[in-house]
């Protein structure tokens, strides 16, 4: 994982010298803030690594790297104002270290500078690069509204819910990847599956969150156990349930605190909810694999992506 | 003023006959909604304009065009959120017909869409497009945010109000009209005096505005008289009272309903605010149209945007 962590650091410098103005400071403070929290930096080290293994130096998609993360930020600003999310990464959201007008126009102000970054590309990749980032911001919209739809709902099916999931998380993943792909002028088949390797790589990854946040230590998760259940997060998990056993489901849900927890984790027990979520997830993380063997690269070239993947869906529970 | 009635024609078609996919319903309705309110175009009418002005067919930059006016109202369906304001152009905003959740993500949306058509400019315009729309959009967001912090204080200068203003509404307006002149292939010069041309036309427009909200006749200007001064609003004219008569401009805040209207006027008045709005507000214009004499192009392809220009400034109160 050597690649992986000497990307991490060059995102990590990159944003520290991200060039922004002092004034007016309710606007450009947040957004030190923001991008200065402790993070994975997952997005833009899967755009380098993309570029490395289709054989260009990850320094030439740097811009575009940098892009996708002031990209993602600014969702988790936005979504953070519509969940009344108080924390993020352990610190308080921006909504709540300075206000929610505040925050939805630093949002907008990320959304620019993501786009700055992004149309900073070589003038043959511009147009390329801009519809497919474009295309996937829209689907993330998308499934963001979808979220908050189902909020409302309790007859989600397992396709809408996957459906969702998809555009809310997946294809971002598929994004980065492909706009590393692209500046290396990878032709369009291995283009479309490195995008179809980040996807199903997302939606894996979502499964398991879905999986943790149910099942994992607490101490080994960092967030509280049953987070979901408590606020009736319509996921895997719970739509299975309120298929399964839609009366004794709604029941457990009216209760409250540990008792609803306690009770919802019975059902998920009694139906194998847990172990058909992990199917899934096991059927999506295969196909991702599928699609990475398929690229015609030398395999010791597809090592650090194969690991990174291996990495991101190993935290055993 | 033909030239400018059949260019709004078309961008109401062309908005009209948007491709938007109808699910999710509550992300693509309030997109409809809000770009079928009744509205001037007036911003996407410069682009269009100014391109003729430089010798190219306005259907050349009609995608541009459509990218502004999706722009500007998004920043309206924010602006709203963040100003609690129920009501634009006579009916519901987005928040208030929806909820604040919607409004967000619709106004994301509404940007990217935004990006999506000023990308479909020509290759060798791309790059420019991009970054002069960017950079504006940079300057909005700031303008809009020092107007939140004004409202905070009461000792805003002039000179920060003009600056200010510059932004959240001016510079958009030069950059409509730079993005048809740089498609025309206009010098850069050029470019240059149609941007000052329309960031001084729109610094004179913002000072209309506050002069109509105090003294307009309500039923020629629509709206209700003294709105500004009844939210204390930081208007050129309330901080000129601020600063010639502090404290009698604090008591008379501090009134409410018609009681602080009137006792507002009457300071108003008394320092001839009124005048030296108007002052400023006119050598704005005689700025404007300085810069338009100074292109090199026939007198008579000027006619369009000047009979605009004047149009906009003659609403007499």
């Amino acid at each position: 994982m050597e690649g992986v962590k000497s990307h991490q650091e060059l995102i990590e410098q990159e944003l520290n010298a991200l060039k922004l103005p002092k004034e007016p400071a309710n606007l450009y403070e947040p957004i030190r803030y923001i991008l200065g929290l402790s993070a994975k930096r997952m997005r833009p080290v899967l755009t380098l690594l993309a570029a490395q293994m289709f054989g260009i130096g990850p320094r030439s998609v740097l811009k575009t790297a940098l892009g996708i993360e002031i990209f993602h930020n600014f969702t988790l600003v936005h979504d953070d104002i519509m969940d009344a999310a108080p924390l993020r990464r352990g610190e308080a959201t921006v909504h709540e270290k300075w206000n929610q007008n505040i925050a939805i126009l630093v949002g907008d102000l990320m959304f620019i500078k993501a786009y700055q970054l992004l149309a900073e590309c070589s003038d043959q990749h511009r147009a390329n690069v801009l519809t497919l980032f474009s295309d996937t911001a829209t689907l993330v919209c998308e499934g963001q509204q979808l979220d908050m739809d189902f909020e409302k709902r309790d007859d989600v099916s397992i396709e809408e819910y996957m459906y969702m999931i998809e555009r809310k998380t997946a294809v971002l993943l598929g994004c980065c990847l492909q706009l590393g792909a692209l500046q290396a002028n990878a032709r369009n088949g291995e283009q479309e599956h490195i995008y179809a390797f980040g996807k199903h790589m997302g939606i894996a990854f979502q499964l398991q969150d879905d999986i943790l946040d149910a099942f994992a230590e607490t101490d080994k998760f960092g967030k509280q156990l049953g987070g979901d259940i408590l606020v009736d997060k319509k996921t895997h998990l719970l739509i299975q349930a309120l298929q399964e056993e839609p009366e004794a489901t709604r029941a457990a849900m009216a209760l409250s605190g540990n008792d609803k927890v306690q009770q919802v984790l019975a059902i998920y027990e009694r139906i194998g909810a847990r172990a058909k979520a992990e199917q899934e997830m096991q059927a999506h993380f295969n196909k991702a694999m599928s699609h990475l063997d398929i690229i015609e690269v030398e395999p010791s070239k597809k090592e650090p992506l194969m690991q990174l993947a291996n990495s991101l869906l190993v935290r055993k529970f």
